[in-house]
């Protein structure tokens, strides 16, 4: 497969004049060919005039030709073959077999998106018949469906080169809502995003879709990205990464003259609650789990485990003491950039010297001068973990906090001092029941998913996900961006007062041609 | 009925310390009696802790319950019998007919969320069973169900002293949402607020519910709404009023450390497209019934017709002069303050001395130093609102400009030029089909609801409804603040990941005990 290191507009590729970007080996220190030209603002106008050339179109095509073009995305997707595999293999560090399941997860998504086309209750179709003798005045006919925002930009995630990045859930999403995309790729896996790219360019053309359907732009610095968030012709956007990157395009959406949603997905710390039953019954048992949750592709999930609460005692101890030998005998971990394994570093450095803070354990060194993780385990007091609001702040890699609380009181005061979360877990056997009643409301407060003797680890794609969660999880609590209620996003209601039926669309029309679930006078039908 | 001027915190009520707010009759300026006595930054601090305290326990109540207490407010309103009305009337100088039909419309719309907490399907309930033995690995149990955000802050319009005040949409919504409310009254009708405000408390104190369900407060200048939308503990609010005012709390509720959903509905010109079919067929029907749309309450609807376009020619002519006349014969009405009769008359002042605008009709004047509007017809050429954005301002009252466009396609350019719109309505005859056709998706992208035939003036209060828009329409497009959805603005999801069968909620138990529709596996099952 030949990489050409160029910038995808519409159906077009050019080299970007901007500046360079280059993939490098995190495992190597290679610095990969070729070089890959930065957008400039012109690009981005070009891209964004494209795109919203293309919207009315799209929009309007038939659900089941853009359920199609998902799945021939798809099909190019697993066409690359295992020329994919290799260029993410050496831009991430990341091994095979992850790799070839992330693939797999992507190429699900898409046809989980093609299948919620033709389902078609993400139009909220509703119906409310005209009642032309009500008094004392007559009520009209109403007709209400979702329809897409416009085009969407989208901002690729590191830790997720497939799943989370070009053809991933925000683009697979935003393009089953009926909009544009237009995606920057990551600047840590650029080859891999020219392949993906190409590959949607290629279902574009083969499907027969305007070309300003899809477009993907590389940036050597921050302006492009602002542009692109600034553009009047962008509507929404979708982006995973950390939190002062999200907090700063936020501010450029809401800051617009036409704010638009902006869906960022940011920073989470996942807590795990161990209750007394648990720990009583299985703290040996549970300790290994984390620590393979906590070190599983070198901590860099969002979903990570990085914090642990329980009430202390000699269960805690018991549990501590496991966990800190696994840590101890994890190996050291290629991280995906230089960056992100400097910032882990610093992260880990700020907790050892925390005064108040017990380092547990540490993973095996990696070699000198090696872009490698190092696993670590703290423990604090909870008195002091609610003193010190900086312990709260994630460190992303394969970092975790042990916070050990007095009683069930001071265990709850922990939960409600957390910021919003994309997961918590609670492990518990039927003794913590009560317990686990008492602490869930407070839970829903605080996280998107809440799950039951496991870790956040490994997101389900499915109807009743949610990956997702209270600020600054991610910009916008209300929102998923896994999961088929991701479509969500990138939706808006419209009524229609008294259309004549030949004007309205064919989800709406009184046969309901298209056989799909409505609301009918508040009431749901089935097709 | 007995005012008093007080603050209601919680189940108690007390007279505010911070400034005073009267009430005033705009058709005769007579000072109400009591004086009602502002709020401290204290009084919204103990409201909001109130509130948050009342939280958990009002959210875990059954459905059911919640139902009844929504009744209950609705049955205490009516119990306040003409008392309400006369005291209404007094302060906004609105008529009897219209008052009573807006309380109907406010007890039927807390019915309605009572029905709507009845179906469930707010809850959005979904149930994706595990599925253990799938390769290569085994999918967990997930369920999924809205979730109440927490407290809201209402900020009740001035034009809609009972439906979109107190006991309004906002309130309703967010109460039926299992949020609790903190009413900010609005200061042209604080006796009117005291009472709709006792009888939510009375309401709260018959059904048994904690007292910091629903507070009240008064604001005497701007900093307790504020305060209001910056505390910690509220979770939402919505709004209805000026953009000016919308934006500056929109800012508050973004700047804050933990942002939150801000749903402002702002300002609406509402566009009436008269095609050429409708104008050749019915110029001179339609005309008179734009201008009674047009002064209906003196123009001081969220919907008023502020835009007439069409293509120029002998039928708008017509259209134009016959609505000039019905315009001259239209009386002055009583504004409801001083302050929007002041704003009107500024807005009209501008339109008039506009080089680029000719006015075509003003009604007859009211008497010197009366709060009365005085409708205003004007007219303009397409080429010249395009070139003038401040045209394209919002005049609240019965104003409304006619623009003339040359021919469909700057019908067409003018349409895309509109900012974001509640209604955009459309007249026109089966030869119109398929130019409406082709202007659907261009109205699709700039409005909230699309009628045919009518005009925006009376929003059916049902489950099709949208009443909301693009911004400026609104801070955020994707909501409605009336109709059965506007609860979705203060819900967001929770997904549980193997919860335990005896932990989950009713309405994700496997049996369905409540018997609500669900998506189980992604497809739609009836309770």
């Amino acid at each position: 497969m030949n990489l050409t290191g160029e910038l995808l507009i519409g159906g077009k590729s050019r080299k970007g004049t901007n500046g360079e970007i280059r993939g490098e080996n995190p495992a190597t220190g290679e610095v990969l060919e070729p070089a890959f030209g930065g957008a400039t603002k012109a690009d981005v106008e070009e891209a964004a005039a494209l795109a919203f050339d293309a919207f009315a179109g799209y929009r309007a095509l038939p659900y089941e030709t853009r359920a199609t073009f998902l799945e021939a995305i798809a099909e190019h997707i697993e066409a690359l073959g295992d020329d994919l595999i290799v260029r993410v293999m050496a831009e991430t560090g990341l091994p095979r077999p992850r790799l070839e399941g992330e693939r797999a997860r992507t190429t699900g998504q898409l046809r989980l998106f093609a299948s919620v086309l033709r389902d078609g209750g993400f139009l909220e179709a509703r119906v409310d018949p005209a009642m032309p003798d009500r008094k004392p005045l007559p009520r009209p006919d109403l007709r209400l469906r979702n329809v897409p925002l416009g085009p969407v930009a989208v901002f690729g995630a590191s830790n997720f080169p497939l799943a989370f990045s070009v053809a991933g859930g925000d683009t697979a999403s935003a393009l089953a809502a009926g909009c544009p995309v237009i995606v920057k790729a990551h600047p840590a896996h650029p080859g891999t995003s020219e392949l993906v790219g190409r590959a949607i360019q290629a279902a574009v053309a083969s499907v027969g879709l305007h070309p300003g359907v899809f477009s993907m732009i590389h940036d050597s610095g921050y302006e492009v990205s602002q542009a692109l968030v600034a553009d009047p012709r962008v509507k929404a956007a979708g982006f995973t990464g950390s939190r002062r990157g999200g907090l700063a395009l936020l501010a450029i959406a809401q800051g617009r003259p036409e704010p638009i949603p902006f869906y960022a997905e940011m920073s989470s710390i996942n807590p795990v609650i161990l209750l007394p039953g648990a720990l009583k019954a299985r703290a040996e048992k549970i300790a290994p789990d984390f620590v393979a949750a906590l070190t599983l592709g070198a901590g860099q999930f969002c979903t990570n485990p990085g914090l642990i609460l329980a009430i202390d005692g000699p269960e805690l101890d018991a549990f501590v003491e496991a966990a800190g030998k696994a840590v101890e005998a994890a190996p050291a971990s290629v991280m995906l950039t230089p960056g992100i394994c400097k910032a882990f570093a610093h992260g880990v450095a700020a907790l050892t010297e925390a005064k108040e803070v017990t380092t547990v354990a540490r993973g095996v060194p990696g070699p000198d001068g090696s872009h490698t993780g190092r696993a670590a385990l703290f423990s604090v007091a909870a008195a002091d973990f609610l003193a010190n609001p900086r312990l709260h702040e994630e460190v992303f890699g394969a970092a975790s906090v042990v916070v050990r609380a007095k009683d069930e009181a001071e265990l709850a005061k922990v939960i409600d001092a957390l910021e919003g979360q994309l997961t918590i877990a609670v492990h518990l056997e039927e003794a913590d029941h009560a317990l686990t009643a008492a602490l869930l409301p407070a839970l829903e407060l605080k996280a998107g998913r809440i799950l039951v003797n496991g870790f956040g680890t490994g997101v389900e794609v499915a109807p009743a996900m949610v990956h997702g969660g209270p600020f600054p999880a991610t910009s916008d609590g209300r929102a998923t961006s896994v999961g088929t209620l991701a479509i969500a996003r990138f939706l808006r209601p419209v009524s229609y007062q008294n259309l004549p039926e030949a004007l309205l669309p064919a989800e709406l029309k009184t046969e309901n041609p298209l056989g799909i679930a409505r609301r009918v006078d508040g009431k749901v039908k089935l097709g």
